[in-house]
């Protein structure tokens, strides 16, 4: 596997070391020590084109639109709040050649290979939660399972339609038709590989982690362009939006303990164990207290949308299942996400009660046709982690975009730039704090990925 | 009781039978034969205001709104599918007096109480399968537990915002601070009122159907007018749109094997017991064949949106947990809709697999705040079972609803015939068929009830 397949802001500059081996379910990951960037520290990407030999446009085989390979700017920011950097990111070209589902494979994978099949770009985003061991390991896995899952469907992804049978073989006349009844199309194939990378990295990371004696869990925000569509896969609270001159849209949605309510205190109904009689699973709009007995309270079940009155027994005197509100709300009253990769040893303090069954590890994936946008050069995708969020909206990241981008048209680092200045400007730093002049304390990514590519003589912005 | 409280369209005309009084926890109910609609028939319906002594417009003491006591139509036909009208409604007025939680209550309801507490408006469609007990049971029934979940939260919905405590007393200082950081509102209460008594409804009709020995299951599609706003809560796949002169606005979704595959498919992956190893839990373009057998297949799994390729196994070659798509898809091969009351029996032919646990009788509710709407005369909703959707889109029905009410502004019947014209438009029999001259051939009912109210002197349009 060649250098460069893989860079990350938090590496050493200079000659990269050499990347492990796509082999993750055999060994423990070590962790490496990232280089940390403190405060409005800055330090020039590998991701910055001019500095890679590698760095052209791709002309995907099966469509005809075409992406810089550097396309897109990661600035991390290590708050101070752990030793190591809980973010952990990683991007790339994506190159998917054919191969037999579940054959071993040692095919070097987002590197420039000439004989590629098909190519996309890959992106990623990890907030680390309990240690960064499980965002550095996703960072360095994913995308190896999401290769994987790729290439064993990639014949079905270059037909105009997925074929019932991947050999293209059909058993039964009619089954193009069966496929086209049930709304079956390529995107939907990639949805699935998505949905199954996410899984299969999870495991891999349960597996590591134990073996190596760790712990701890992350989320991830995934962007992929492939065939002329952008992927967005969310686990976690990361959010990606798209910017354009007229318009805001999010491309993801928050999985928290919050937003995740009702599928939670399901499973809690269904497996009241879980809770090992430690933890009430209503919802209650405050913790109830003893001069609460007997009275009538507002409460939620599981099957609720609205609310209801309950007479208080004391069984509802528990520490709820999900308890606080917003960034306060709180899974068994320790984990502020409820989708994720890692987190299998994870308890809740002082007692042997499991967070993982309530976690899921599936993303939920949107997807932008780019070819239905009619790009243009300012419009961006930017995906950060929760931090960056915390403090600024939606539409004041856009407009903060939108009015960097008209004011720098020149500048052929202005997406590494613009980066920059949206976490810069979440530490009160460069005299553009946000309205209400609010500081994050987290750590925080920033992706910008400029959408529109001028062919293939794109000159790499 | 008095009568009037509950009048539909397939009683005979003339004095009506005295309703049974509100205790549906006792005894099983007979099935009382309905009076047929065929075709084109068109019984002057008793929902219409100028037969009714007690039509007259109620002013909500709560609100300024008010609402003609007759601002519903509904127009039934029966398909002949089966003996008896398997769909069946309910409409009327709605006093809500205070009341304990669980007390023993004998006061009327649905009647013109001059000392109602709180008045609002309802109106239900119930879809019949496997016979009209469980619909039938629904009409006579859902009002009722819905007038006990209200009376016995009506103090917490006529209070600005919802307290803590039902009585008032704050426990703890910081309680409406709680309540508002939750963004409890006091429409939340109303959805879940509707939450639970859909839930009672579903546990009375299961008691009563069981002691009679009889079977059988129904959708709900309800609507509720309350302190203006109007709630709109579906379990099933009837639906409700808004038409306004600019505007169609689906106000439910319908639920459906394939709308609720995922929730259907984990259920199965949770207890696979309840497929008796009959069934498979993954769903392919159609049913797989010996021919299959090894070959790599279209599949998607519980945790999957999207779709991925498998090595077909002997077990895939059951039948499948949801098979067919659109109109065809059936749970178990037995069932087109996922959520609804009853079907506590129902079991997949010839075995003993039971369709309940993959059931639901939670509803989905909206709410529309008409106060924000600034109504014009013409703004209605309209609600109807399947037979009415399967030939007709929402839009086509907007624009039958506009061009008739554009022609009939002095008719004092115009809703009346409105609905009659939709159901008859579905039967090929007005000159104005669908425009792909489909035909219903299922048992369909409209309701099209007029939002815009003029104040007290409202002339009952």
């Amino acid at each position: 596997m060649s250098a460069g397949w893989l860079r990350r802001r938090f590496l050493p500059k200079g000659p990269l070391p050499a990347p492990r081996p796509p082999r993750p379910h055999t060994s423990p990951v070590p962790y490496r020590r990232p280089r940390f960037l403190r405060g409005s520290g800055s330090c020039p990407g590998t991701a910055d084109a001019p500095s890679l030999p590698e760095a052209r446009p791709v002309r995907c085989p099966a469509r005809s639109r075409t992406l810089p390979w550097n396309a897109g700017y990661a600035e991390i920011i290590n708050a101070e709040k752990s030793e190591f950097n809980e973010d952990q990111a990683a991007c790339g070209k994506l190159c998917i050649q054919r191969c037999e589902f579940g054959a071993e494979e040692d095919q070097e994978w987002l590197t420039l290979c000439a004989e590629e099949f098909l190519t996309g770009h890959y992106w990623a985003l990890f907030d680390g939660h309990g240690g960064p061991a499980a965002a550095i390991l996703a960072a360095n896995t994913l995308h190896s399972c999401l290769r994987r899952q790729l290439a064993a469907i990639v014949e079905g992804m270059v037909a105009t339609q997925p074929p019932m049978h991947l050999s293209g073989r059909c058993i039964c006349p009619s089954d193009p038709q069966f496929v086209e009844e049930k709304g079956i199309k390529t995107e939907d194939l990639v949805i699935g590989a998505l949905e199954n990378a996410f899984q299969e990295c999870d495991e891999v990371i349960g597996r590591e982690l134990e073996a190596a004696g760790q712990v701890g869990g992350c989320t991830a925000l995934v962007a992929v362009s492939l065939q002329g569509k952008l992927y967005v896969a969310n686990a976690g609270d990361s959010r990606a939006i798209l910017v354009r001159r007229d318009e805001v849209r999010p491309l993801s949605s928050e999985f928290t303990p919050e937003t995740e309510r009702q599928r939670i205190q399901q499973l809690a109904f269904v497996y009241p164990e879980l809770l090992a009689g430690e933890f009430t699973r209503l919802e209650f709009p405050r913790r109830l207290k003893g001069d609460d007995l007997g009275q009538k309270v507002l409460f939620r079940d599981y099957h609720m949308n609205g609310w209801s009155y309950k007479c208080v027994e004391k069984s509802d005197l528990k520490y709820p299942l999900i308890h606080g509100q917003g960034r306060q709300a709180r899974l068994l009253g320790t984990l502020a996400v409820s989708r994720g990769l890692g987190d299998h040893q994870l308890r809740v303090l002082d007692t042997n009660i499991q967070l993982k069954p309530f976690l899921l590890s599936v993303p939920q994936v949107t997807v932008l046709d780019m070819d239905q946008l009619e790009l243009q050069e300012e419009d961006v995708v930017v995906m950060a982690t929760d931090g960056l969020w915390d403090v600024l909206s939606n539409e004041q990241v856009a407009q903060m975009v939108r009015s960097f981008l008209l004011g720098t048209q020149e500048d052929p680092h202005r997406f590494s730039e613009l980066a920059q200045m949206l976490i810069h400007s979440t530490q009160g730093k460069n005299g553009d704090p946000t309205e209400e002049g609010q500081v994050s304390y987290d750590d925080i990514s920033v992706f910008v990925i400029p959408l529109y590519s001028q062919g293939q003589g794109s000159n790499g912005h």
